[in-house]
């Protein structure tokens, strides 16, 4: 039987990895200025996914589903806001 | 008291809409065969993270985590295939 505390630091860290994914995203759109080949669907439609997860998150009264997808949405904003900015 | 039932339903609305986020994607890469502004780094991470919920769910023997991480990793790896392609 695997220790129920190994299981929230697998799910912790696969977690962390997933949502730290989009900053390197971030760093190259924020060098190159330019987001063009970023599809806003991706981030929009992850935004709310996202969201539903935090509502899942919510009801399960589980932190580390509630606090991985709002960073992950917080990262899409800004990708969103530097899409938006670099496009004009 | 809310259902399980609806709680699963959630979870699984929310995994089925953060997986197909990466469709509108592929879409726009396919169209313009322009996949520069995207970051390896990105598909990369995401593909480990979600390898890493996979285990997550087998343990917890929850399919909609493995499922929906399966199909997430497919569309990050046909991505990553096209992107190779296209910066050639």
């Amino acid at each position: 039987m695997i220790d129920d505390i190994w299981v929230s630091i697998l799910g912790i860290i696969a977690a962390a990895l997933v949502t730290s994914s989009f900053i390197p995203q971030i760093v190259k759109g924020y060098r190159t200025k330019h987001l063009d080949d970023v599809s806003y669907w991706l981030m929009i439609t992850i935004c709310i996914g996202m969201s539903l997860w935090i509502g899942y998150g919510i009801i399960k009264n589980d932190f580390v589903i509630i606090g991985a997808n709002i960073s992950t949405i917080i990262l899409n904003m800004i990708l969103v806001v530097m899409k938006f900015r670099y496009s004009k």
